[in-house]
């Protein structure tokens, strides 16, 4: 058997962002389903302040993926971003090794922006016509590729920390999309209000958005929690929304729902719906123009085995 | 940054003997002062009869492997081996992958007869002459000939259940070993009696070798326990012994001490070293030639991390 042996330059040229949205969306409907199994995933530090996370994923008798990721925040003084790593795909009768990607979190960054597609596909109002984007690194940049292919949005307003930051994304995104208009946020509580859609990508540790900014009619995609501590919305506003999870335990220990748990505010019996119980039907998604949705994105192993598939569907076939 | 991707032919090429019992000795002493942090193994099961585990071992601020073997008991009916896999190395202050190996367990072959190896350079009687083997498979083989490196040995006895499998395995060791008198055995406490230094590597899970059977000043190595449930060895006779580990903790888990303690024979405090201990200096090895010693090696990451910087070394310099 011969492994095939994938460098950055080659993954990225094979991605479909069309076939990942669609890739994604299904991999939800067999993860609610049982089909894929998501053992426990394992961390360590190799030194006081990084981090390598070993995921994988499991459809039983057909394939697995192991993903490992380090975080390294020292990386960009010496040239390297600080996001490194490579992903495995397996044959799940026999272990051999039939794929390694060396796409240092690429095809992490695609299917979570896959991801905002999919929320925004079952829960945004079909009219949305405006998004604000939280953060504008990779992901506020690929969220917004992403979520152009599935509503027809005509302006982006962009909010960050740093206002070169967001200069010098508008003028990356508009020239990437021309007929999008990007604009600058001047508050974020003011950009809540006029957004159909929102998307929030940072890494913050407290809530960012409140409750009360946000419109009936509005809806939001989280990202940024993938972890203990982490935080981007009040609870509160998920308490007023209608809220759906990728996956309901995980949310309750590393997304959004931990906090709002923590609070006394909402139960893990309060979530809606997994989105994978919207993919095949088993729960609504939107069904009221009036009402706030959250999609709370932790970030599946599953999604890793759907896109790695997705490469090694594409290669087999050259 | 490019990442070295090797090939089973190409690292079997590299592999020295020599220099692994070195390096295994080395990373023993390394691991007992704490240079060397295994986290906790990972593991999960593709289908109703497979295994795949994940084990892994961080030098902080030098390097860190990780190591991925599979077990697919029906592989060989499919014309692979059972135990498919691979090993990476990473750069332990940036996370960048420095080397792919796809080497299908044959790095956790070497450095387990490597093991072996050290445990009776340390432990067995300087004048030993004869060994007996028991288990004639992959392991049986390794382990003398690492063993032969090591003690001036004249005799190897045979012993496993299948009288076909001890032919081949005498008539492939005679041809490579031309100085050594291979032979079968005729019972197995007989072959224990006669032998300086025994070698049993099963996957037992029941004791095979009886404390009754063992003479004083004989060294046993024990490969074959490195799972909860597996045991090669008579609790009695680790009592009637100079009992030594790879690590104490994971062979009161995984080792012939699991057995002990549940039998009441043993406690961890009647251990008598780690052999990192003896090889740093801390605790002696045999001091008295009518003592009976046993080393329970259960496998560490940390020969792993040893195995593969050789590999690398020697790649590096070509």
């Amino acid at each position: 058997m011969s492994t095939l042996t994938l460098q950055y330059d080659e993954i990225a040229a094979v991605i479909d962002p069309g076939k990942v949205i669609e890739a994604i969306q299904d991999i939800y409907g067999q993860f609610y389903r049982g089909a894929v199994q998501m053992p426990f995933p394992y961390h360590f530090e190799p030194t006081d302040d990084s981090v390598v996370h070993i995921k994988s994923a499991v459809r039983s008798g057909d394939q697995y993926v192991v993903k490992i990721a380090s975080y390294f925040p020292g990386n960009p003084s010496k040239g390297l971003t600080s996001i490194l790593g490579l992903v495995m795909l397996f044959d799940g009768n026999t272990g051999e090794p039939a794929m390694v990607l060396f796409d240092n979190a690429l095809l992490t960054h695609h299917r979570t922006a896959a991801a905002g597609a999919v929320g925004a596909r079952l829960l945004a109002r079909q009219d949305s016509t405006s998004a604000l984007v939280v953060g504008v690194g990779t992901q506020g940049t690929l969220q917004i590729d992403y979520l152009l292919r599935v509503r027809d949005i005509k302006t982006v307003t962009a909010y960050a920390r740093k206002p070169e930051a967001v200069a010098s994304y508008l003028a990356q995104q508009s020239k990437k999309h021309p007929g999008v208009d990007f604009r600058a946020a001047t508050g974020l509580g003011e950009a809540c209000r006029e957004a159909d859609i929102i998307v929030t990508t940072t890494p913050n540790r407290e809530p960012l958005l409140m409750a009360g900014w946000i419109e009936p009619g509005t809806h939001v995609t989280a990202v940024g929690s993938d972890n203990p501590g982490k935080q981007e919305l009040d609870p509160a506003l998920l308490k007023k929304s209608l809220y759906v999870t990728d996956s309901t335990p995980q949310c309750a220990k590393n997304g959004e729902l931990q906090h709002a748990i923590a609070a006394g505010v909402l139960t893990e019996a309060d979530v809606h719906a997994e989105i994978g119980a919207i993919v095949v039907g088993d729960k609504p998604g939107r069904t009221d123009p009036e009402s706030i949705t959250v999609f709370d994105s932790t970030g599946l192993g599953a999604q890793d085995l759907a896109i790695v598939n997705l490469v090694y569907d594409s290669c087999r076939k050259e």
